[in-house]
Formats: structure tokens, C-alpha cells, sequence
């Protein structure tokens, strides 16, 4: 169905929603409407006229769906909207002029400058695309449609950037401002096997920039998520909830830069971290504390501190960055090359060794390599000489560094290597069938960059290989 | 009973343990090894020869104990030592020469330097007092003794420190090494009502600079903790677990001065950052996250992180700081200083402003004045020119300030008032009728800087007096 007109056509009878972006959470946002639980919607999706926008609209509507879905619910609702035929996508903006519903979930980027070391020397938010992506709503949408913004922003946004867009819009069409409502809800999608339920059935906090608006985004919110079990909380403002996301998102990142700092320290002097992680997480209070790693990767995590940090210097008068956060930022985005260093230590010789990465995405199960900490520790190596390869169950692509993957472990296990490195945590990697395959290698060197060995394997592996684990004081 | 020799004489059949320093944790714990669960002692609590020192040995074997205590069961043991005739206080450092187990209690404090505005410009750890108090065991000590150091120490201390003080001191006395034990487990003591519960039943953590001393540490903690509902953890050596304790504190103090770095920027943004958390909370991830406040007192909390950060640039090699847990302690040391100048902008009259602070001890519920948050607050008012009366019902005498506090609530509160500052999360200072009497007062200011007040009281205070809250955004 490529025709915008008789799609309209034949959902006459529902309630328009458009979602803007068609990424990782607007995709999948767009099946959840699709699909609503408690409503009937025709679902219009959107995303900018590039090359790639155009493929995916033109997938999306051919039947192909834009992302590798590890979440079977994914295929199970696509093909739900198929058959229904409530789901169309699109690279045109005046589709807005028939939405009742606005959903932008478009990307806010962050332009960080790190020194080769991983520290960051600058970083700055740039409003300028997120700013077009809100006029062309306002330049065509209804006087009276509720506008969600789902995408993490900098707090104060929807009130000094949004609101003001919007409302310049609609004086030069000559509409009123009393009808439209604008509202903010951040969304806590997970990629990964829930895919779905952290959308559906997963807690909402939500917030309008009057009562009004406020009142529509909760109606609106009732009808796609489970809120008999997962009740929503309305805040107080839309700074309120837009501080919400990126205090949760920073708060994540300072416990994860907390224990990479603490891991380094744990190296020098010989303590494996992992039994003290272990011991201090039988108080309830320290329960969250989390293992050593290699750092943090993601779209949310590597950033959103900063969004907030940015905020109060530049959207919310003109204070101090928020220090305690930026720092969190700073020192995760240092871990990799940690890794890399700990690594040389044990093998002087690097530039011609050969080394196999087992997984480059930024988290176990899960194929989005988006910012994921494995990037750099693939480029120190591959800058030093070394021979990489890398596989990855979930990544057949590796989009940032245009490589293809072999899907096939054991292709990669049979070539002749030096080095191990265990850079995600897939469930396959820790498999003791994957175990008993590396065990078999003739004599290599083993690096744990994420703990995820057990003690049993280690033990085992140790018997005729070298094992190394970052955290454990194997220095 | 005042002779060690009648003493020695009354308890000839049990092992005997010596408790060295009887602050905080060592008068407590001695009180735990005399009414050890699983053990039959003679315990000698042993203090320094200051006047000090003097006051509270003598007071013990006079009956009467150094703390007040909030936790019945510190009486009731007392009492029953005393029946036992089992516990004898001293100054005197020979009684080291008679015992089976010497428990290290001392402080080992910091030297901060800190800005008028509570910046923290400087810090550093002097041992020599530890130092001395190691000595005073290793010129007198068993040959055979087990000495568990209970202190918080910088990582290193006990294979850097201490065993080499014991060591040479055992040279000098022409005795053995092989037969001393030497082992670390970190107390977790909480003053408070559960104070014996903090000891006796609870997790802990031990190690030993030889497996021989962890095996005695392990059998000894066995007779006086309930181990069978709290099962001890075994550290891989004396580092990880002098590591445990100050990694356990950093962390805390980072989770609660990213909330203050963060309750500035929710004032800046009108938010109300108690909403916010509630509705993060929901995330079993983030169920930890605390409250704003007026910052972070007590003896660990303020000092923890820098003995950690101290460690790691001097006693471990020569390192970097640990950043992101030095930010934490300057952050909280700087909260009251936020405290005071929110009050400022609400009062710009403070020099002539009559103000009651309620609460001059760290925590709710518990006397314990060390480095509380509301002395800084204090000294803020009082060198600003306000007239500052006191309260605390668990604060007789406030040693710092050196101020006698009159109890009666009433006699405060019947004065002419300006301002009331709720300061410390005592559970009277929430009670209705705490609330009705202030209600009744001629309008004021209240100033709630610990979020104390339920949002129903407050609605009600608000009818007649001014309220603000540190972190609703009430800026």
C-alpha cells in the first residue's frame, strides 16, 4: 500500500497518529499505537527525505521491518498491522495536517570531542535539526492535535523551544493558540527481548505545559500502555519530566564510572572486584551496585548527562555544569582505553598479534553497536597493528565501521590466534559448549573485559590457557 | 571493680580480648564481646591517657556508659556485664600483654581543609596517631595474639602498616613472626536504635594478611555475630576488604551529592525533585535513589572516599585521585552553604531574623553531632548576625559548638520567631502535634531543608505561615 490517500481512506474511521523518526524507539513506538490496547488508531510514520529515510518508509511499507528484532513480539505486531493495514509510512510532512496525534521520538545528538585517550576535551548541543523537525509539525499540524515529545531533551526545551516554535507557527497560519496541546513523556525503550514490554508495560512519567495538554497525554497514554499494572505518574512541568529521563539516564552512568574508576584502583592494588561487588550487595541499600566493565555504550547513556549538564548552563539561566555527572561521562568514555592498556601490559607485543573480539555491540543479546565501548577498543588494536577480527551474533553489519561480520563462531575460532577478547556479553559466549571450543585452541591468551566468565570456566581455561579479567586485580 | 589483677583473677578461664579506643564503635563492641553469643570473654576496653580517656574508663567501671543510647539493648548488655563482672575499662597499654584477642577500634581521622563556602581546597591523612596506637600492640602483644583492626583505613594499611609495625616490634622483642595473626573486618556500626543490631546482626566482611589469620578472624566473628542468619564473606586479602568499607561509603556519599549537585539544578528549573525521584523509584534499578538534603554528616560519609582517594595516590603506588568520589565529598561539604543562601533569597533580613533551628545532630533519631551539616548552617546564621536558638532531644550538650540545648520544645517555641528550620529528621518534628503547636505560632517562615514535612502538612502550614522546601523547586 504505497498510496497515503487510500490509506486514509480505508482507516476513515480512526484517530491519526503520526510519529516522527523511525529509529530505534519511533519504529517500534509506531507498532505499539498500531497495536494500541485500549484504541484504534491509523499510524502514520515519518522520517526525513534521505536517502536512508526513503528506505526505510519504503520498507516499512513493503513488509520489511527497519531493525533486527531479537523481540519476537516485533514480527508478531508488524504482521498485526499488515494484515490490519492501520500502519503507513512516509518522508512527507504535510501527513501532520491529518494527524490527531503527534509523536516525535526524532533523534536530539549530542557533539562530543574526546582526545584519543577517550577524555573529553568539549561537547555541545546543537538544536538546530530537532528546532526543523518541530516547525514542519507546526507548519502543518491541526490547531487542536496533542504533540508528544517522547525524545530525551534538555530540560526546559519543551517550554522555551518547543512551545514557542509551535506557537509562532500557528499565528503565521493564523490559527489559534488555545487549542493546541503539547506534552512530554519519555519513553524507556530497552532494544533487546523486551523490546515491546518497555514500551507497553513498563512505568510512564508524563507532564503537559498546561493541564490541558497535560489531561490529553494521560488519555492518550491509557490507551497503548498496561497502566492497570504499570500506573502512570503525571509531574509537575514539562521540566520536571524532561529532568526526569536525564536524571535517571546520568544517575545509571555515574554508578557505572563509579566502578570503572574503583576497577582501576582494584587493579593496582590486587583486589578482585567482583567478590567485593559480591559482599557490599548483600546491604539492601547497596544492592544496584554494579560489576566492572569495559565502560558504557548506547545512545542514552554516553550523552544524556550532558543534555542536562548543557541545560543548566544554556536553557535554564546560566549556572555551573553539573559536575558530578559530566565527570561520570568523562571517565567512561576512558575505560576502553584502559582495556586496551591492560592489555598491552600483558601482551607487549600487540602489533602482531591476532586477535579475535567476541561481540562489538554495546550490550549482551542486543545488536545496537550505537556508541558501544568495543568501537574503540577495535580501533586502539587495529591502530597498534594488530590483526582484528570480530564476530557478533546479533550485528551482521557493523554500521560505524563498515564491516562485515561473519556470523559463524566457528569460522572464526579455527584460524590461527593469539589473542581472545571478550568484549559482549551474548549468553552464547559463556555457553560451555563456546567454552569447551575456546579450551580446545592451542595456547592463547583469554581477556575478560566484562566479567563474564564464571569461576568454574575461568579455573578450567586456566589450565592451559592465560586468562585475564578486567576488575579481578590481574594486573 | 578497679584492679586488672582481681579482674584477671574473677576470669581466669576465658580467653580474654582488648579493645583498643572506646568511641563509637569500641565501647559497643566491647559490649558485644562480653555478651559475645557464641563465647565466653573477659574483655578490656582500653582508651588513651588523656583526660578524656580517663573520664570514660573511669566511668565505665563506675557503671555508667560513655554513649547515649538510643538502642535499649546497649543498657540491658551493659547491665549484664556488669553482673558478669567481665568488662573492665583501662588506659593502661600493658594489658595488651594478657590478651588473646586485641580488637583496633581507634579513629583514623582526616585533615580537611575546607573554604568558608565549604569548598574543599585540601586534605590529608596523618597515621602517626594509628601509627602509635599499632606500636602500643606490637611492644606488648601474645606472640600468639590475633589483632583485628575494625577501624575504616586507607587501602594498603594493614600489609603496609601495620604488619610491618607488628613485625619489627616482634624482632625487638626477640619473639617469633610466624605465630601473630594479623586480620581486617570492617565494622559496619549504625548509631542509632539498632545500634548492638549493626554489630551482632548483620553481614561482615573479614580477610587476614595470612590464610591462618583470616581462619582465626573467621572463628572468632563466628562467636559473636549471628552468622548463621548472616553468613561472614571471605576477601581474597586485606586490601579488598579495607577496600570494601571505604568503596561502601564512597558510594553512598556519590549517590547522595548527585542529588544535591542535582536538587540546585531542580530549584534553578521549578522542579520538584521529591516528585521526580518517587517516580524513578519505581525502576528497580534507580530504587535507591535518595532524597535532596542539606548534605551528608556523620564520620564516614564526609571522610570515607578521600582515605580511598589518599590510598591510591600514596599508599598504593603513586595514582590519580579517584575523581569521581573526591567531587562527592566537595559537593555535600558544600550543601549547607546552598541551605543558607536559599534562605538568604527568602529573607534577605537574616541579620536581624530570630531563627530556631530543630535538629543539630547528622541523622534522624540519633545524637551524633560529628560533623553535622547543621553546624556549617549554624555558623552561617550566627555570623550573619540572626539570633539562632537550638533544639534536639537527643543533644544535651552540642560538643562542637559548645552549647547546652534546653529539651523542652515548648520553651523554643514559645519565643518570638522569625524562622523555623527543620535541620535534622528527627520523628518528633513530623508528629501532628509537633505541627499543630507550629501552626499555632504568630506567620512565619518555615524552611524545611531535609523534605521532613508531608505534602499534607505542609497544605496545612501554608494556610497561615510561608514554607519552603530544599528541592520542590520553591526557589
Amino acid at each position: 500500500m504505497n498510496d497515503l490517500k487510500s490509506f486514509l481512506q480505508n482507516n476513515s474511521s480512526k484517530k491519526v497518529i503520526a510519529v516522527q523518526g523511525l529509529g530505534f524507539v519511533g519504529s517500534v513506538m509506531s507498532l505499539v499505537c498500531a497495536n494500541a490496547i485500549n484504541g484504534n488508531y491509523a499510524v502514520i510514520g515519518v522520517d526525513v527525505p534521505t536517502k536512508r529515510g526513503k528506505k526505510i518508509t519504503d520498507d516499512l511499507n513493503n513488509g520489511i521491518f527497519p531493525l533486527v528484532a531479537e523481540d519476537p513480539k516485533i514480527d508478531q505486531l508488524f504482521k498485526k498491522s499488515i494484515a490490519k493495514e492501520n500502519f503507513f509510512a512516509t518522508t512527507e510532512t504535510d501527513v501532520y495536517k491529518v494527524a490527531d496525534v503527534v509523536i516525535i521520538d526524532v533523534n536530539l545528538d549530542i557533539d562530543k570531542e574526546n582526545h584519543a585517550s577517550g577524555e573529553l576535551i568539549n561537547y555541545n548541543v546543537d538544536l538546530a535539526l530537532f528546532k526543523k523537525a518541530i516547525s514542519s509539525i507546526g507548519q502543518n499540524c491541526k490547531e487542536d492535535a496533542l504533540i508528544i515529545i517522547e525524545t530525551t531533551i534538555p530540560p526546559g526545551t519543551c517550554v522555551e523551544v518547543v512551545k514557542p516554535i509551535i506557537h509562532n507557527c500557528l499565528k503565521e497560519r493564523n490559527l489559534p493558540l488555545d487549542k493546541i496541546k503539547i506534552g512530554h513523556s519519555y519513553e524507556r525503550v530497552m532494544p533487546g527481548p523486551n523490546y515491546i514490554d518497555s514500551i507497553q508495560n513498563f512505568y510512564r512519567v508524563y507532564s503537559g505545559i498546561d493541564e490541558k495538554s497535560a489531561n490529553a497525554v494521560e488519555l492518550f497514554l491509557h490507551t497503548i500502555i498496561r497502566t492497570d499494572e504499570y500506573p502512570l505518574t503525571r509531574l509537575g512541568n514539562t521540566n520536571a519530566t524532561e529532568m526526569a529521563k536525564v536524571l535517571e539516564n546520568s544517575y545509571r552512568a555515574m554508578n557505572i564510572a563509579f566502578m570503572v574508576e574503583w576497577s582501576r584502583f582494584a587493579e593496582e592494588a590486587c583486589v578482585d572486584l567482583y567478590e567485593v561487588v559480591d559482599a557490599i550487595r548483600l546491604r539492601p541499600t547497596h544492592a544496584n551496585l554494579m560489576y566492572p566493565g569495559i565502560g558504557v555504550g548506547g545512545y542514552c547513556l554516553t550523552k544524556d548527562a550532558l543534555l542536562a549538564s548543557w541545560a543548566r548552563q544554556n536553557l535554564i539561566g546560566e549556572n555551573e555544569p553539573l559536575n558530578q555527572s559530566e565527570i561520570a561521562i568523562n571517565i567512561n568514555d576512558q575505560m576502553p582505553r584502559f582495556a586496551f592498556e591492560f592489555l598491552q601490559k600483558h601482551c607487549p607485543n600487540l602489533k602482531d598479534a591476532k586477535i579475535l573480539l567476541l561481540g562489538v555491540s554495546y550490550r549482551g543479546d542486543v545488536g545496537d553497536t550505537r556508541y558501544s565501548p568495543v568501537e574503540m577498543l577495535f580501533n586502539y588494536l587495529v591502530e597498534t597493528g594488530s590483526t582484528v577480527s570480530c564476530h557478533d551474533p546479533y550485528v551482521k553489519y557493523w554500521d560505524e565501521q563498515s564491516l562485515n561480520i561473519d556470523q559463524d563462531l566457528s569460522t572464526h575460532l579455527n584460524q590461527s590466534l593469539d589473542i581472545i577478547i571478550l568484549s559482549t556479553g551474548h549468553s552464547i559466549y559463556k555457553q560451555d559448549k563456546t567454552v569447551d571450543k575456546i579450551y580446545n585452541l592451542e595456547p592463547l591468551l583469554i581477556f575478560d573485559t566484562i566479567g563474564h566468565l564464571s569461576n568454574k570456566q575461568i579455573n578450567r581455561l586456566k589450565k592451559k590457557h592465560t586468562v585475564k579479567v578486567l576488575g579481578r586485580g590481574d594486573i
